[in-house]
């Protein structure tokens, strides 16, 4: 077969699978993902063996130290990602749920039930805990999935997919199929490519990880595509801002953990609060190690313990991932939100203000997935949120906007009672 | 200017359209809607009269008279048309709606409400009023959107959005931008092409009509698409049916109105009733005027007054939007839903059925957008359903499924409110 054939055959098999997983009772797939938990705590010496390949491999080929850890699995990691699993099992069943429900005039009883999405795919890099972390989770919400990790993990995440199967085999004489948990074969892009174009088949792809992995599968795919991840996070500080409290914010979003999607990338100060502020912050930047790239007004202010350097129009628009922060001064919160309106990317922005309108406005103008108000952009975060787990941060505006937790991996159906009602009679 | 840039252009203005409707409250745009309803009124001999060089060229094309007849406004129709928008002004709007909120175990207050998509687009067939229903919608929810209409209407729908703009000018010194609502330039599918492609400006693109228009815009747009529309509809008769609500759903479902996505197109029935009901229904169908193109065992049941020819593979695949009606006899619920998985569109399927059990399998198992139980398919429909309007019927799992109203075109934010909160500390 193939490398098409090979897709297209998985494809097919999870369509099946997701068939029978649809009308599973809550408790069956809780008990499969307890065993799939108990599974990888007891063959977690097969899975570092696997892995262990792994990063042979990517250390002959130079890879960073930094990528070695996060490629690397432990007894303890593993150990960690089947107690991820547990409280998978843990959380509500979304499936059933009556999201809407009423008696029409006719006396038809309407009602709007979430039912899984069917077939999803999950195309994603870097750490094959990410492997296990998509399959507990579209196995609650009664999805089978798709699994195309990073050619680098693939050893790893063929031990832990394995695994998974046998264990689902091994449940209640194979009530949840094991084609609900399956690898695409290849390590090739091609494999990502035939994924993309099994419309039918796939219902979604949800694509982690990096800019260019998401635009490819955006421009790419004719299944449909939940965009995630890419944040280019503002930070605005308002000419009403408490100045300790805007200090706190700022250094939180940008330097807590700069490497994720929810860091500030770009700080905006209004013009009336530059002098207060823009002295006492790039100094706590400074001290954190952050490289500023300021427009001209924010470089007047650079002094002892600064960093900083001249931005570019491409700074504006720009995820670090890294301690460097674009600034700029403004005139205005309109002008602020002219900004992030230009060069966002809808993530997350947030507002530091004492001033109620100010808030208020902010709040309804700026259009992105999440808009703080007094808090670091740091809590876009579906455990932050409280929805238990998260699949990804859409930042897309259709079907699921910001964290997606399980409800968002569901779709809906409506089921109307009559009694021979007919229509136009 | 190119087509590609007259597209853009106007897409670039809806985008900035879109910035000043969404925070609009709703007074502002049912106003708008009332001044739009009023100069289609009052400018009814002006639109009257661009409709005729639409229905004066399609008579020269050779156009039907039944497509003539759906092509022709004339007073009373334009007067209806705005009647219709004066209703969508008198629903609730759904922009702000607040769908989730709770304070998490650290104080921040978190809120998730609703806000526009922001551009739309549709592309539709047929009829002018898409035109004014459409764009009533999306201003009403707080969307700009993009008209492209088909070309045999393009000097009726320029008339009518040249009147809704020139309102819209009208209200309140401008507050709603004319820009809100505006015709894709062009008649030829060129524009389609770039409207397709116009990702990053244009957020959803909302396809009406016909199954190849669909499928086209579904493979080529960058843009994400709401499926709609492609409806082949199941009626299921159980074993253990009432026999004259049988025929009657049945006959609704098939008769009251072919040529709608909602109206049944397949029928299967349990062998164990097939004696008892299908003499009784072919004979019915047969008074109507339908032919039924059925598998071995329904031709057994031909006989006075019914129509019934052989049913090809293809037959079961088919949206007939006619008197035509595919029939087969299946061994079990279960074969029923097996065939509907296998050759429906996830539509609308009912169940006749006086068995409980039979009722709550078959909802269980049939993954359609909607699913009947003793009523006609018919009744899948916005206004049916208590929307209050539809924007159309999505038939794809992602966003929305089944009949759209005002919810169905909007997408929604967190607001989350902290007073210093930091990560991680």
């Amino acid at each position: 077969m193939g490398t098409q054939e090979q897709v297209l055959e998985v494809a097919r098999r999870a369509r099946q699978a997701a068939a029978e997983l649809a009308p599973l009772p809550r408790g069956v797939k809780d008990t499969a993902l307890h065993a799939i938990a108990d599974a990888l705590v007891a063959r977690s010496a097969e899975i570092v063996e696997a892995n262990a390949a792994d990063v042979t491999a990517a250390r002959e080929a130079g890879t960073s130290e930094y990528m070695i850890d996060r490629l690397s699995l432990t007894t303890d990691r593993i150990a960690a990602i089947a107690a991820a699993v547990r409280h998978v099992a843990s959380l509500p069943d979304p499936v059933g749920e009556s999201v809407r429900g009423y008696t029409l005039p006719n006396g038809l009883e309407l009602r709007q039930v979430r039912v899984p999405l069917g077939v999803v795919g999950i195309i994603y890099e870097g750490r094959p805990n990410v492997t296990v972390d998509a399959a507990a989770l579209t196995l609650k919400s009664g999805n089978a999935v798709l699994l195309r990790g990073s050619s680098s993990a693939y050893d790893s995440n063929s031990a832990l997919v394995e695994v998974m199967r046998s264990a689902l085999a091994g449940v209640t004489g194979g009530e949840v199929p094991a084609d609900a948990i399956q690898l695409v074969p290849g390590r090739d892009r091609d494999s990502v490519k035939h994924l993309m174009r099994a419309r039918g088949l796939v219902d979604v792809l949800i694509p982690r990880g990096g800019a260019s992995l998401i635009n490819s599968v955006v421009e790419e795919s004719t299944v449909p595509v939940i965009e995630t991840g890419t944040g280019n996070c503002h930070v605005y500080v308002d000419a009403a801002a408490d100045l300790d409290m805007a200090v706190d914010i700022l250094v939180n979003a940008k330097t807590q953990r700069p490497s994720v999607c929810n860091a500030a990338e770009t700080l905006l100060v209004h013009r009336d609060i530059a002098d207060a502020f823009l002295p006492r912050a790039l100094r706590a930047l400074g001290e954190r190690g952050v490289t500023v790239h300021g427009d001209t007004a924010i470089r007047a202010y650079a002094g002892e313990g600064a960093t900083v350097v001249e931005a570019t129009e491409e700074d504006w628009g720009t995820e670090y991932l890294s301690l460097d922060l674009a600034a700029a001064v403004v005139d205005s919160l309109d002008a602020a939100v002219a900004h992030i309106r230009r060069y966002g990317s809808a993530h997350t922005e947030a507002i530091v203000t004492t001033s109620q309108s100010a808030a208020r406005r902010f709040t309804a103008l700026v259009d992105s997935a999440a808009v703080m108000v007094n808090a670091s952009t740091r809590f876009t975060d579906g455990e932050e949120f409280g929805f238990g787990a998260e699949i990804g941060i859409s930042t897309q505006k259709l079907h699921a906007r910001g964290p997606m937790g399980l409800p968002e991996l569901t779709s809906t159906k409506y089921v109307v009672t009559g009694d021979g009602h007919l229509k136009g009679v």
